[in-house]
């Protein structure tokens, strides 16, 4: 079965071991997503895989083919379990590399720091052959970018300032893509044929209902997304005007 | 490309368009990969999809070839947008059919609550043919196996119930798995050689190295996880011998 390939789809690779073994709580996922639905692209799926060749290289061949942009994070730093560029390369068919522009970067950084730039370390300035560099700002040893995959440091802090400060510039703003929540004080079940029919009424627009469900807190979130303000402030009207009773919360 | 289908490894399928668009933090992901962790499985994928039938079909049938279990978390509601069991049974072609024992939950736990079980209700009782039921001891509806696929709710206190009350009883316990972590307050790229010559010399165990960067606190967390307890603090002895100037912190 094949998906097709949309215009503004993207796929987040998430690498490491320490996120599946339940160790370290993700929060590159939300960060890119967030970012991602500002610019107006389509998250349509995350891969989380452990520090293994096999699984990294299958999952970045899957993803980039089905969609326009894959952003990784993780298994860039100078330590044995940092095998994404080689992975990357082998994917790719292409040679890992020392990367001028990337030693240059390292030797100025351990330079100015008085730190030694050792072995280790200067694998971060091996990457794929004709791969572009991704600035980091907070510890300069860069990502990079191959076909349409842009490989990330999994570091947040580090991950964030490459993310905001280099690729959001050079990414095409696909079309905005508006969104509002409201919470409604009553249950799934009370609210579902309606909302169905709200759905089939208003194509336009992505209607999603989360339950929450914390007592006496019990009730449902509905989310609106599309590409018109005005289409998603018809439904939430019509939807607020059949339920003249109930509690209704306008979240930001 | 195959995977080795390995006796303990699990993998995890979130669905839901609104972890993919940043509007909610997953935790489902970690309170399950702790939980396998616990009870000595490996996760090794987790995929987060959207509320789509293509993109669900597809991961589902990856996912049960690749894996020995599957938890799939999210899409059992009863609104529009809740679709995972109509995909479970595409996926592995069963008919959804009304299921005697969840119609009977349903019954009398709306009863109880003197609750209309209207048509949107009902649906949660539509489970593939010959699934079985996972009990859910917060709101009834439950969530059902078939093949080596659970599929558990999205609520996290739903999903975590179903989990501990019914599913960890069922599940064959693997050979416990081990693991103890070190914070280093010194960079990477210092430690990355010998660390990397550590793990050759302990292929036994398992050594991850993720660096934490909150300036001024700058260093590394070691991850060690293996079968036997020994095998991990003689590594630690060690790694601390190695390190005698530095400071190191044993976390929990």
């Amino acid at each position: 079965m094949k998906l097709k390939k949309d215009f503004n789809t993207v796929a987040i690779l998430i690498i490491g071991n320490e996120i599946l073994s339940g160790k370290t709580q993700d929060s590159n996922l939300n960060f890119i997503a967030k970012r991602c639905n500002h610019l107006g692209y389509l998250v349509k799926e995350v891969r989380v895989v452990r520090d293994d060749e096999k699984q990294i290289i299958m999952a970045l061949k899957d993803l980039s083919k089905l969609y326009i942009h894959v952003f990784t994070t993780g298994g860039i730093g100078p330590t044995h379990d940092d095998i994404t560029a080689e992975c990357v390369a082998k994917a790719f068919n292409r040679k890992l590399v020392l990367n001028k522009k990337a030693h240059e970067l390292l030797i100025n950084h351990y330079k100015n720091l008085k730190i030694e730039l050792n072995e280790s370390r200067l694998k971060m300035a091996m990457v794929p052959a004709n791969a572009k560099l991704i600035k980091n700002s907070v510890s300069s040893a860069p990502g990079f970018k191959i076909k349409n995959v842009w490989v990330l440091a999994g570091v947040p802090k580090i991950m964030q300032a490459m993310f905001l400060e280099d690729i959001e510039p050079k990414l095409n703003k696909g079309k905005k893509i508006f969104s509002k929540s409201i919470k409604i004080f009553k249950p799934e079940g009370d609210i579902a044929k309606f909302l169905s029919e709200l759905q089939i009424d208003n194509k336009n627009i992505d209607i999603g209902s989360y339950p929450f469900y914390n007592p006496p807190n019990i009730g449902t979130t509905i989310i609106f997304r599309g590409y018109e303000n005005n289409n998603i402030n018809n439904a939430i009207k019509l939807l607020c005007k059949h339920l003249t009773k109930a509690k209704i919360q306008f979240l930001k």
